[in-house]
């Protein structure tokens, strides 16, 4: 990445940065990664955001019954991503409120920082039988304090 | 489906039905479709449009080094899809030019027509080395005759 | 399918031919099906058999109490899979215990019935924790028969 | 992992140990994760081997057109493996001809090193139009090295 990506990222608890590998599986005929794999980061990339502040997303379903479903998702593709390149996911909240949590990402290559995509998912809090509830408020605080960065 | 969408779609060169049936391996531990793979079915319903209109896009790929290349993805989810239901994946020409396409996408349940999911992707025209190329006329004359439907 | 093939699978209740359209992300950059799809067609394979037997999976879980967990799955690869090929995915069951299934395959092209792949898994019937259980009277008998054909 | 799985894989520089964090999208509605995960995962340990035996799988495709393609595959399933389980990937040769080679993998759980699962793989040398080809020597002398420890 260029320094200044880093020092942002590195400098903001608000933000989380994970390396992804580009597996074989992940390619397509056209020789470079099939566009739907990038959803699947972006959700990589929210579980570590998730770690970064201190939950566990698998404990968040399990243990409080919070469930966050995916309401709407939009990427934007701005280069090929290539078998074996390693990708960095960044993870950012843009806006909480106690029913609706909504966040962004940036896929950057992690030689040069290049834009690879970016894109952002909207979720409601749900309960294991998928009913809307409100997120739990340790969640929401630190959640708010996170978005806020 | 309702029978209005039936006979939109059924009277409509331009719009094309697909019917999937949901796999197992497409279901996550919330016990819905996982979201990424909607992506996965509106590529399926693109390619079907594209048959319905009278191409390959296997072809379109080999014989006239056309590729479609997603730019920009979205999808609204408005209900979850469980195992084994069978989903109707509606798609249609948006937008088309010569170097840009657009496609907008319904997923509705085949028992009543209620609506799972709604998208549209952008799409830019490439040859296989992924530079930007003109459609080739024959693609384009009936897309733009689809998209004005 | 040549001839004989299709014979066999018309003549025997106990063998059921499922088409699968081979999706774009379900390429790898080798420009060939990647190996693990092969597995996800065998279980499209398995819920189809069922059904011509005359269930649901879905019911078997949900109303049964009754998962068919993978304890062991093999795939012998033939001849390389394409994009957009039709797929006949032919599944049997070769052996069924109280505790235990094991089910066969062929992928054969529609067109000509080239063996593609051949395979087999084998699963221990399990309740909805996990836990081993007997398969219910009413699929033991069923599928007993359709083994023995 | 217990201590003698980690001494003999860390004493070994035939053996690669590579960790993968399980993903929501690698799960199924069952609560575990679907089966074909596992054969990505083991490719995901063939191409950590080849580093660790100082190859790039990608120059092997684009500088010297020689790919490994799968000809037979298989997986036993020892334990169900949970989202966000972190796992450990060991992937070792088993065997290494001119034509040929035979990989063997395990998954075992980072935390006390329960065995998950075991598999192997056999893939064909073949160039990238898919015709059988020798290992070139770089390779054959190293992976045979690595195959005898």
């Amino acid at each position: 990445m260029t320094d200044d990506i880093k020092a942002t990222a590195k400098g903001s608890p608000g933000v989380n940065e994970t390396r992804i590998r580009v597996r074989y599986a992940e390619t397509d005929q056209m020789g470079v990664v099939y566009h739907s794999n990038h959803f699947i980061w972006f959700e990589v990339g929210r579980v570590e955001l998730l770690r970064q502040l201190g939950f566990s997303y698998k404990e968040m379903e399990s243990a409080d019954d919070c469930f966050i479903a995916v309401v709407d998702a939009r990427c934007r593709y701005k280069a090929p991503v290539r078998y074996d390149d390693m990708v960095v996911v960044r993870t950012y909240l843009k806006q909480v409120r106690e029913k609706l949590i909504h966040f962004g990402y940036e896929l950057v290559s992690e030689d040069g920082g290049r834009l690879l995509a970016e894109g952002e998912t909207t979720h409601i809090v749900a309960d294991g039988q998928m009913k809307p509830r409100k997120l739990p408020e340790k969640y929401l605080r630190v959640f708010r304090a996170a978005a806020q960065v």
